[in-house]
């Protein structure tokens, strides 16, 4: 069938090969001209602006937008007057599904339908295929179907799950019609609300690991720091990259996650030069203040985000008032950097 | 080679199997005979006890055993009077690894080599291989390196790690030497506190998903309790073993945890007659116990580990302690069970 | 001065008679003719309408709403056309102060002023005064300080902190000028975050003194159960209520909500009669959204919030996908009700 | 009544002053002889050793240690063959209760009786009195239930708990007996991890408020990074000293805790000179680990825990792991430090 592209960076971009190598044809539009003819090389249709984006579909027109989330809203605007009742607008970038409702019940009136697209693949999309979860009206996710097949990856060679039979569902070739307008992106932000979960428990579990090797370390601190109850317990050396590897073949925890940390620890096994500052975006704040408005509790997923606020310095009053407060109920002075070990320390308070 | 298994249970017995199918020599004992006769039928020497057992072996003597924890300590004590010094002894139960270095320690005079064993793989062991990791001696591990070769998943159909080049090291074959007596099981026992925080991750996300029909639910509840602050961005109705099936293709969290709840989902989609009383076995808190002694963070793996007890009614005083102080404090007197939401409840305090 | 009041529920009808007992002229209305007529009874000026009570107002008119807060938006409309330039708007209720920020504005052009007051106390501020953070202009503040003097509690017996001299500051009377339109509200919020983690370190605290004695428990469950690893170490029992009255006088964690406990658990020292459903009002919920939205890492607070949701049944869900991924991977079956030891608890996986 | 104390550092010294303003008999030593020769010129006598300290007391004799945990065990081995049976050793330090619950094991058959007392108080303890939790059998806390009864703070001007009535309770003046030994020092231990709680829900809390300003922040860092959602939810200057000082009076948070943040935050109210290295003692950690071995949820108590780990960057491998698994999946590179806000930033995942 036949599909617009607004917005070729990357996603969108490979998208649009995808698609194509599938033999849809695909109408392409970008700010930077260079994105649009790159793909007109390859065999897509190019667009001006997007008037002219829009004059080159066939009824019902649909229009793919992969752009920052920041950039939806003002795109929405811009190409509805161009559109009409039973055209199709989807989303597929990464907006918060607040704004998916909002934006469909602004359609409304108009019979434009509004579709968001949570999408995860990342930069191996391309070749995997990327998995999507999709909100909208039944009439529009109907019509879109052939182009969600191809983008995504399709059965490949994961295993059947016991107990499914005959014919593969969409689900198991890799999309996924959720429900209404925003559930689409609603689910994708709680996958990515899981996958920061996933990470921290990797990440925890490694740093754990790491430190098997206290009470080896211990003895060179043993002047300035009380010594740790069990030292004789924590005198492992573990090759954390090699665990990584291991863990990939059958260990229950065995995941793409633990692949990327395999091949990370491969790449840089010392990690040198990363500072341990960990970006987090929109998807997995909003997992959490989901949770928090439905009252489910979410532990886990809230701890592991706060992790990477912390690992900002996000803590830092926090932290110095509890060093005031020490100071004082017991005139506990700060240790100074460096004696990090101390795993047997008493105070009298 | 040849090697010795104590302990035909499920595990026991499929390692057996395993070893045998690539041609290895197992002598095998249980205190229950049905056990051994069962193996003997498959190709094992058979033993009547642990002294016949290890009078079939030859020098030095390998002996697994694949037994209760808590019945560890026992059988190392009556089988090493039977050992001498170059023998080797492997315990591939869930030991705490407390116990292995005490064990280790213990004999070291008579020269009779400890190895512990962490094992991953359940009941998919038999056919997936079991992921291996090994604490002991270096000589017990080349010793013994054939029979782990066997007993692991081998490469499979892992794709290699990106800059991993020639010979396949013993991680990428699913074995791997983690350092002295007592580290094999220290890193089982970080593996499953990693799984733990996984499948936490995947069930608060899945609940989440579950409850994004607070709104419509809220509703109908709406003369008893205070409405959601916004019920219009809870509308959605999702099909969780659906979400979890798609999640099996091309998202970053993939994992054979994932496999597992589409699975389950797919066999239970209603989850009909299971209460939620999750157990939980000795890793999970050995793992936070191990991040505690040597001081570093694991929130996540922590909360996951919380949750189960809490799972299992275990705060029960607690809640009973916080219900009596709002009752103090306010005169609130707890809601009766059904009115479980109160997203917007108020209090004056 | 002379100040209105609307709302004479226990907190508003409290606040007018301290008020009255400081010499100040109350209008008070509700919509409950008995709530006004019992506080015309001890002097209070009662009014029939709103727009009767703006009229017994000299200028500028100062209305303190003291509402539901869901109410209050509604108030807050019916009221304003009845007052001018220079008059004032209090809510001294527990709306989200996204609210206040929201009516300050609309109020803008009106030049009515609105102040949002954070009050904390509960059923006790009659007496001991309520602490009151007070959000809004500069001149709104200076306007209505007395009446804010009124029914804070004053410095009373609190010990003056070591540092402070001279005349004592607002702060040290017990009501403060937080800032601008919706700050007080704010600070109230966090106030009452900070009071859900005070009181779940206080009640986890005591589950684990209630729990000393699993050492004990543990023989009497010994055929269903793995053992405690160390259960001499678990052998104690624990009066709680006396513990509790025992910290009130020179330790540390001294309090105003500990002495709540040690009084709930005089009153009730077995809990009796209390199921542990603990509700949550607003204000935990939306401190830690504000700590998502700004980035401050606030586990302590998400956790306290999380065992209330919890105490509810709200991880039934979550739970019981936990016990069906157990299932699958290793035939684990949940154990029965009544089998809530199981600290030694082994399983093969 | 007379009694020996062992360690006259502040606490000890201390606990003698106050013995002895009431009326006690103090024998002291210490291994510095200024120490001893400090009290003696107050009023004590002094001991050149253990031995000559043994000698001067009567029958039964009562030997108090207040010295570092770690030199309990060698203190107690030393003096143990001077006495006799119906002695009293008391360890008034800060032991582990294994410790203590060991230690009375080992004198059982001696019949010295081994007495362990949690002390709460910190440097404010010769004035107001210490909190005692006290572990051991019935008669040696009978018999030195005199000088518990003056170090103690008695019931001061603490209002009596409702519903208390008749001769005030051990626990209203600040003493209670817990049980067998090792019950005082496992009810302090767990005293202290509730303090950790409530440190921390304080921290957490006046964090927030000091980023009540982020959409303020947000408006110098535009160019840098994307925005907050809501900024003019975040326009709040909030000064934290005046809120810490405002809460103290009135509030449902009034707590010692609280006082000491306020008289902190009024010394050094930017907190100049505090790296934010929270140290912690081994009570903290006894707590989360006690509340692991017998199965009781404790997030709030391990998060408060985890939070003084990673404000020493102990969080530091796990944080570089994410950073470096951000980077295989996506490209994402660390931001650099000091572009801390990143409310709104997304990534295409």
């Amino acid at each position: 069938m036949q599909i617009a592209m607004v917005g070729l960076g990357r996603m969108g971009a490979n998208i649009v090969r995808r698609l194509m190598r599938d033999g849809h044809d695909c109408v392409v539009y970008d700010v930077n001209p260079d994105s649009v003819a790159a793909l007109v090389a390859e065999g897509a249709v190019g667009a001006s602006d997007l008037a002219d984006l829009v004059s080159k579909l066939e009824v019902p027109r649909t229009v793919w937008l992969m752009i920052p989330a920041g950039l939806t809203g003002s795109l929405v605007d811009q190409i509805s007057p161009h559109l009409e009742a039973g055209d199709i607008i989807i989303d597929g970038g990464n907006s918060n599904y607040h704004d998916d409702v909002r934006r469909a019940a602004a359609l409304k009136d108009s019979g434009i339908h509004f579709v968001d697209i949570g999408t995860s693949g990342g930069v191996f999309g391309l070749e995997r295929g990327y998995c999507l979860m999709v909100g909208g009206p039944d009439e529009a996710f109907a019509h879109i179907e052939p182009v969600l097949r191809t983008i995504a990856p399709g059965s490949g060679d994961v295993e059947r799950t016991p107990g499914r039979t005959g014919e593969l569902a969409p689900e198991e070739l890799g999309y996924l019609h959720t429900g209404p307008s925003g559930s689409g992106h609603f689910v994708k932000m709680v996958h990515n609300g899981i996958e920061y979960g996933i990470m921290a428990a990797l990440a925890e579990g490694l740093n754990i690991l790491k430190n098997a090797d206290a009470g080896v370390r211990e003895a060179e601190h043993s002047a300035e720091v009380a010594p740790l109850e069990e030292p004789e317990f924590y005198q492992f050396t573990i090759d954390t990259p090699k665990v990584a590897e291991l863990w990939r073949r059958g260990s229950v925890i065995s995941s793409w996650l633990l692949d990327l940390t395999a091949a990370a620890l491969a790449e840089n096994p010392t990690l040198d030069g990363l500072a341990g500052r960990v970006s987090d975006s929109g998807e997995g704040r909003w997992t959490v203040k989901a949770a928090v408005d439905v009252g489910v509790p979410a532990p886990v997923l809230a701890a592991s985000l706060f992790e990477r606020f912390a690992s900002r310095g996000e803590d830092h009053y926090a932290n110095q008032v509890l060093s005031a407060m020490r100071l004082q109920f017991g005139g506990h002075h700060e240790l100074p950097a460096g004696d990090v070990l101390e795993a047997g320390g008493r105070k009298a308070e």
